[in-house]
């Protein structure tokens, strides 16, 4: 059984208890509690996520909030608080590593105004963190899902991509040949991934139907969205915004820079469906680029990627996982 | 640095954002999100709180939600839902274990209405399991900390104590003589604890002034629930109740029945500091026994046993930390 699989057969036998106005399967769960609790959990767990020779304590601490945040952010809600499970290896609270690692929780939170309001400190055989991100919808935004897309939308995505993976691929073989400010930028953007919480207000409030973060990859991404939305995400290759040093990176490696930006994961940028009347409206309010990248369309649910003359563009992995 | 000083430590620097009502430090913390939202948090790793050996997947799955479901009862809240962190070794999808922990997590949370609303799962060279419980306050009904005791409340347990360590006992040496109907209890005490959820309501409702639940001991919680209040916790070792089968455990093991019950760690039952005049009208609404065990008096701010000439009972361990 995938992870995937274990996860739709939890929610498939899960009751919905009152209190409850979203469950699993999106980005975050929506929890009435007089005001609406929203409310996400990622754990990363070394040798899986990260290993400790190229992710320090710091930047772990920082990631796991900023993922959580991200998922919050796709929701388009404000984030207030987290709560962080720690497993620490023997010898970890010893050194100046714990603290390390709680700064960077503690300063990723702050950034967004964000409480650490608890959570648990115990032994581990591996370095393992679980954060919780919990969070309030904005005054009159309600929460958007992945669900809402309707054929025609615009598929746009904030930033640009592909700059996490060819951070990794950096991190994994040094010697690459690269500009040292550029491998400094794209290892930043491996490391130290900014969740989009300012721009998931401004594309909720100004009136995305549908949103995610994009984690494991646009391709990968954009199948769940037009599979929770009931249509295809059609992907047009040459529009895919690809981050300042890929196209270096992914020369060096033998591939094609919008498809290793189109298919690479952890970016943590925003993926919405926009109808085309709103996009004018939210670029306004935006403060990053937003992108047009394809378009929901009726069909199989999923998505593909395609070029310039429309035919499909293989991929031999849409992402990080191969459940597309 | 020890767990709990790195806790300290992540406190001190912790900013409380607006949206924060109580942080890190009590059972869980209260957000303000509209509603009031009650969030604790903790993660359960292989080795570390559990073997395999002993402990069945549907029974992990249960205890994790159970232990923070028992947080939020010490807090007098009623519980929402919870979201479910998992780390995988590898194999455990492919079996009907990951199939048996997710029903254990359903189940526990089915029980008390709890809604599983999401979460994670990942892969792991151990097993863990993190859980984030959510809860509301009843209606007018305070979420109670550990901080609000008085001198001359009455400190009062529910329940029985000792029963989950002695069956820990019993699982390690399967070979102790006792009969087999009080083992089977035992040893059901420390694998599926019950969450004293309609206690801890009736508790709050009822006028205690300050509570927690006893996951680490008896004397070693009261001297927090001591040091939170300001005060010290004196336990009278002649008046703990003792649950049925400890006594033959202790003394197989050559220990005394009643500091086994007072030191034992896991029995998840609460414990509350009630003004001496609420006593007989919590007693009324609760369907278990509720024991007065001590006294909270002007002190060093701490805990103490003692015996019936009102000597300090010396303990060689408190409980499962040394941070009296």
């Amino acid at each position: 059984m995938s992870e995937l699989a274990l996860i739709e057969r939890i929610a498939s036998r899960t009751a919905l208890h009152p209190g409850t106005a979203l469950g699993i399967g999106d980005d975050a769960a929506v929890l009435d509690l007089g005001g609406s609790a929203v409310v996400t959990h990622d754990m990363m767990v070394e040798g899986v996520h990260f290993r400790r020779e190229t992710c320090g304590p710091a930047e772990l601490g920082a990631k796991a909030v900023a993922v959580n945040l991200s998922d919050l952010a796709a929701m388009g809600v404000e984030p207030v608080a987290v709560v962080v499970g720690l497993g620490l290896p023997a010898g970890y609270t010893d050194s100046g590593m714990a603290d390390a690692l709680s700064g960077g929780i503690e300063d990723m939170a702050r950034a967004h105004a964000v409480t650490v309001a608890g959570g648990d400190v115990t032994a581990s055989p591996v370095l393992v963190i679980g954060v919780t991100a919990i969070g309030r919808p904005y005054e009159g935004v309600a929460p958007v899902r992945r669900s809402g897309g309707r054929a025609g939308d615009l598929l746009c995505v904030t930033g640009r991509l592909g700059g996490s993976a060819a951070g990794l691929a950096l991190l994994d073989d040094p010697l690459s040949p690269i500009d040292a400010s550029l491998r400094d930028a794209l290892v930043e953007a491996h490391l130290r991934p900014l969740p989009r919480v300012a721009a998931g207000r401004a594309l909720a409030a100004g009136g995305a139907r549908a949103m995610m973060d994009l984690s494991d990859g646009l391709l990968l991404d954009a199948a769940r969205l037009g599979r929770a939305s009931g249509l295809r995400a059609r992907i047009e290759r040459d529009r895919v915004p690809v981050a300042e040093g890929v196209g270096a990176v992914a020369a060096a490696l033998g591939r094609e820079a919008a498809v290793m930006a189109a298919t690479g994961g952890e970016d943590y940028e925003l993926l919405a469906a926009v109808p085309p009347g709103r996009l004018a409206g939210i670029r306004a309010t935006l403060d990053l680029p937003l992108t047009v990248v394809g378009m929901l369309v009726e069909g199989e649910p999923g998505a593909d990627l395609r070029d310039a003359a429309g035919e499909t563009v293989h991929v031999d992995s849409p992402g990080w996982t191969h459940d597309v």
